[in-house]
């Protein structure tokens, strides 16, 4: 398929058929993550193919806790009150219910990649071969969503390292749920070119008058 | 072009044909970059298209700064004479001679990439725009090349951030280069599957035999 249709064509799924996705595929799809480009060429990733129940449970439950935290937090608190007087505790609600990234279960892989921190542009390298990995995802007609693993939050990191028996000179970096996709949603909107695009310097205008579109 | 041909493909070019890269291709390239995925769809990405001579010459010579201040700390110190008892001093050099970098003045076309540090995934949002963007441009004949802006080094982040009048909330996530490639380098070599890829946890094999390719 046509790169740029690709990109263009790429959703977040959310909804996978049970189908299991051959390896004959993910070697495909982890072929082209290694591909990125990294810093130095260091290639500091390595990716954890989640194909247990257990596991995948378990890890969405991290994800879990860790939104009932932020959910319980000022900071949270203050968040989510702005979005409606209910919606905090709806939020709870349905955390406490299991449906916090309830795909993380229904996908029939759920892949795992991690950055050694001993290379220098570790995070930015690990989300090149991300984005390589759900491109590619879409290139072979499989869906994908990227899920940030609470990246930034020490105990949750450490709960997905563990888990996953990781040395701890690794750091998660993103997981992304794959699957045959049973939904393909719609796309979302996204800001004009002119609103994110300067030339030179921030605010001044690119472009001819196209550039509006 | 081909989407798995695209990322197999694609080098990091340093070396670029003087020709300008038409507007055209540029809106391409920068369309395909906001259709990344990001987090709660914020789409907190910010690209500076700098065309200026003096704007990129200022900041390579940032980077250049910064190399310098690294080849003479401690750290630095220590892990360039890793390398042989001159390279530290032949790096030094280097710097001082304008050599570090230097792709980034003889690109026609250098893209900031700055984040919005009030949106949750900028980082990762960030890079998954930089990847498209460079992918992109592959697909579309233009080389590229990432370069790392010095991300992590306050002073550096500020400069770029102050060279370019960009608010304060952003921070510089990347630097690409892109021109008509007037090299293709050979692929650089890349780590095996098997040394990368594991199955439930770090360690375990995954796949047929195939998979020590």
């Amino acid at each position: 398929m046509d790169a740029m249709e690709v990109i263009r064509k790429r959703r977040s799924v959310r909804r996978f058929k049970e189908e299991d996705v051959p390896d004959k595929l993910l070697r495909k799809i982890l072929d082209a993550a290694r591909r990125a480009p990294s810093g130095g060429n260091f290639q500091p990733w390595l990716f954890i193919i989640i194909k247990d129940d257990q596991l995948r449970e378990k890890s969405r439950s991290f994800l879990g806790d860790r939104a009932l935290r932020y959910a319980e937090s000022d900071e949270g608190k203050k968040e989510l009150e702005k979005h409606g007087p209910d919606e905090r505790s709806r939020w709870i609600e349905a955390i406490r219910r299991g449906r916090f990234q309830g795909h993380m279960n229904k996908a029939p892989v759920l892949i795992a990649i991690f950055g050694d921190t001993k290379s220098p542009c570790y995070i930015h390298d690990c989300c090149a071969a991300t984005e390589n990995l759900i491109l590619a995802s879409q290139a072979l007609s499989l869906g994908s969503c990227w899920i940030d693993p609470g990246f930034g939050d020490e105990l949750t990191e450490s709960q997905l390292r563990d888990l996953l028996k990781v040395p701890k000179n690794y750091r998660i970096i993103s997981l992304v749920a794959i699957g045959f996709p049973a939904e393909m949603p719609e796309p979302r909107p996204r800001k004009g070119i002119n609103e994110i695009a300067f030339l030179n310097e921030y605010g001044r205008k690119w472009g001819s008058k196209q550039s509006s579109a």
